[in-house]
């Protein structure tokens, strides 16, 4: 189910810049029983991610009231939330007063296979390097098709995900998931200063390390790094954690680093 | 006017991967009296683009159709043509049996101030850096945050167009225009290798150039290198030439090789 602008809705004008441009934002959550999880933290970032771009960002009741729109079915959902500079003119030049086009798009969660979290998933090192734009790092916007590329690279259906490394060999991240390294009890992830999405469950787990007294960095680090590492662990919204099994011909066994981060994903966070 | 795969229509699918990632590719072009100008070196470029993201592009013979829809005014005109791997189902991956969508949109030629043309044009300094990906580069793709963002640089009006230069100093062109610089009468163009767009018009400047047994070649060329230059001149589909009069603290009068240029452009081209 979509709703586009408080309607339902599936289409958006082809004048919009969103398609002419990946002119916007977007975000994708998961809605339990109704309710969107971690509802403050992914609003906070979708607004953050707008400012980056200079979109003046819907308020939270209107996305809330779209949300309440394809909520109603009572199965958990895959919701994305996109969020554009509207339809305009030709050229890049952003308009005077644009008209901010919002998508609410409800679907079914991703069917990962069970292994995924049971055993730990293979994760594809890719060939793709990602640019450096620290005017965008961070950021998840609608410019996608370095992950689309990296995403081709692979078809074998075992591998769950493609790991990233910027041109100057520093990792980066999954396609669409955020990367944390233990090593000897320390939680490491990189930094995005110029590649990179920073996700809200990567912000999760800095602040659930924070609350527990958990070493957590954020730093730069190299391929070969990640292949030292005690644990490798993928986090997103959708997926929550996934411990790395095996990457780039190193194997990993399960170990208490992941098994903690994933309760503390689990566990419900104190209000802010 | 617009044409979405072939019927008169102002919408596409928000579940379009154009939106969702900005997973296609465009061009702008000029219609004259009903016919699409350069249409071989369009078609053409536009077929290299598709390939470059693994899009199969649409025949031809279809867009001459799409075209022929939006020609009939009988008036010049400006034609985008974006070519999207079409509507999919949440995710990166690329569907096995994608549908393309073909939007063909028509509108009035720009209208460039007069002096643009008679007396060159001033040109910003744009501060932004366009990252470097090789797999991207030279194709005229819907990921077009970094124009979007050094177009937002500057809002006056004098100032028709900002120059880019890559994170590591080197020009690569103007947000909508490719550049060349002439030095005691031979030509230069910068390498497109890691960033920008390799436009059509930058293409016929170099055909032009070899025809008429003018030195023009592809070069990295640091920013000092424009300011050095005896002149500089910006080219796209939509303006022609414009040679530029002002940037970055320096002046040029006009000078013998961008009228050279101009009247190259002007010419009709032998057939391939």
């Amino acid at each position: 189910m979509m709703i586009v602008n408080g309607a339902e809705a599936d289409t958006i004008p082809a004048t919009d810049r969103g398609i002419a441009y990946g002119d916007g934002v977007f975000r994708t959550l998961c809605v339990e029983n109704g309710t969107p999880r971690h509802w403050q933290r992914q609003y906070a970032k979708l607004e953050a991610d707008c400012r980056a771009l200079g979109i003046a960002c819907p308020a939270m009741h209107t996305l809330r009231a779209d949300l309440a729109m394809v909520e109603n079915s009572g199965l958990d959902q895959a919701v994305k939330i996109i969020v554009t500079r509207g339809s305009a003119a030709r050229g890049y030049r952003i308009p005077v007063s644009p008209q901010i086009t919002r998508v609410v798009q409800s679907g079914p969660l991703p069917r990962y296979p069970a292994e995924y979290a049971a055993s730990g998933v293979k994760v594809h090192a890719c060939r793709l390097r990602l640019g450096a734009q620290p005017a965008l790092a961070g950021v998840k916007h609608l410019n996608r098709l370095e992950q689309v590329l990296a995403r081709a690279e692979w078809s074998d259906e075992s591998v769950a995900e493609g790991l990233l490394c910027d041109r100057d060999g520093w990792v980066i991240g999954g396609t669409m998931t955020n990367i944390f390294i233990s090593e000897q009890g320390r939680l490491v992830t990189p930094d995005l200063a110029s590649s990179g999405v920073a996700g809200v469950t990567r912000d999760r787990v800095m602040d659930a390390a924070r609350r527990n007294g958990a070493a957590c960095t954020v730093e730069r680090v190299p391929h070969d790094r990640v292949l030292a590492a005690d644990e490798v662990m993928l986090v997103n919204s959708l997926a929550g954690l996934w411990r790395v099994r095996e990457y780039s011909g190193r194997l990993w066994n399960p170990g208490p680093v992941a098994t903690q981060v994933k309760r503390w994903l689990d566990e419900e966070e104190p209000a802010a």
